[in-house]
């Protein structure tokens, strides 16, 4: 069961999530959340939820990919990740996440596989309604060459040719990546040194999707006024691994009516996410 | 119903509780656990559960106290913790905390009551066995001169008259509060600056416990190579506030036979820890 083309359109087993405000704080304190940002982590103050946790309850229905396609998980690259925000997300409660099959490319070197996923409220004041949605875009390294189409190419998002509007940044912790993966994501490659090693890195790298959600805060911090409720959506695609300790400089520029292109660099320069875009209100 | 002394041998409520492996992570990370600590923060290498990690199943079972006596909980100082380790504790289970108050003391400007608990296994090859023990000594400001007993006073567990045999430094993270209170202690003084206010605080506090396991960590460094077996017991004195960011150190003078006392300081010289003891193999 190679790559094929003919997956597209392929339901993955849905998937339910339950999670706490606990979780919420978990999180917000794994993407670089502060002590004195009482409304991210603090549950009596009118705890609220930022919107790039939209990943963590859907995140675990890209299990589902091993049901309609063998690849070896560790040339499996998270490539692009896009969240679409249809309402603020509860500080707590049950969401049903259904995925499904809704690309597959052949760059050659590797396969692209994209994964749409709705997550819909399960009870509460938003019962059956779409909250979030998700597109993980994956690449398979070595998987390419089955006589797919490559797909839409050519550049997206980006930055205009002035400088930033806003520059956001951020020092991650040594201890980032050991911190946000009890979010869910426990990937090894995360925190073990030998499976960085066979991964090719000379150490454990932070997980894009934490990087995800460090320059999404650094968005509506530049954006948003900090409002979780204001940012509509917000893509991305990795371009190198970040190391936990590293900084993450963020830059932004406003493109009007509620739209912004942003690119995040490490300390040293190096393009970490690229060709993001947010919306916001 | 103020403090009355015939309290002392009443059982409080028994409190069963269940953790993960994701807990025991979470709480290493809360006492400072660096992501190198891979027997403290790594689920798939042999998972070792730290000995101050005692004090976390059992902490619910001090909201009991509120049965058998009343007194304003703002009030309420934690005073002196002692954990002592029967076996290793488990990666992940149930156990059963049976507390029960074992002094009242009457120091005139308040009163000091102790509740002492056992934790029994549930299920698993411990089941029915004291896994720990603790010690809770709290200090209820303004609750005194009931005509009660003083107890026992007197200096113990004094650093000998000469240079530490070793000094263990580390350093707190400004969100440390916000993510030790992740494993329960829910107490808003750590975390909202209008509750630090009240309790006389320029701004939040880390919780004892959170230093106590600092100290506890760092003793296994000085005194066990590390490895979380070795503890046999901790016993100290809270003294100070420590506050989040802040340095804590830890200085250690053996004593021979596997005992030695130590002291922890912050990095202005401000004891913060005392009379503390440790035994170990």
């Amino acid at each position: 069961m190679p790559i094929d083309p003919s997956a597209v359109g392929t339901p993955l087993p849905p998937v339910e999530t339950t999670y706490t405000d606990r979780d919420v704080i978990l999180y917000a304190l794994g993407v670089g959340a502060e002590a004195s940002d009482l409304h991210l982590v603090y549950e009596n103050g009118g705890l609220r939820v930022l919107p790039t946790f939209a990943v963590i309850p859907a995140f675990p229905a890209l299990a589902g990919l091993g049901a309609v396609m063998t690849f070896n998980p560790m040339l499996l690259l998270h490539g692009e990740q896009r969240v679409v925000l249809h309402h603020p997300i509860p500080a707590s409660g049950t969401v049903r996440t259904e995925p499904h099959v809704s690309a597959v490319w052949d760059k050659g070197r590797g396969a692209v596989v994209v994964v749409e996923a709705d997550s819909y409220g399960v009870g509460g004041s938003l019962d059956g309604e779409v909250i979030f949605s998700n597109t993980f875009t994956t690449f398979l390294r070595g998987e390419g060459g089955f006589g797919g189409e490559r797909g839409p190419s050519g550049p997206r998002n980006v930055p205009p040719d002035r400088p930033p509007d806003a520059e956001v940044r951020d020092r991650t912790l040594p201890q980032q990546a050991a911190l946000y993966r009890l979010s869910g994501d426990l990937n090894p490659l995360h925190i073990d040194p030998q499976f960085a090693a066979l991964g090719g890195f000379p150490r454990p790298i932070l997980h894009g999707l934490c990087t995800f959600g460090f320059v999404g805060r650094a968005a509506l911090r530049a954006l948003c006024d900090g409002d979780p409720d204001r940012l509509r959506a917000f893509a991305a695609r990795f371009a190198a691994a970040v190391y936990p300790g590293d900084e993450i400089v963020t830059s932004v520029w406003r493109e009007g009516q509620g739209r912004a292109v942003l690119r995040a660099a490490t300390g040293d320069g190096t393009v970490v996410l690229e060709r993001a875009s947010v919306t916001y209100s």
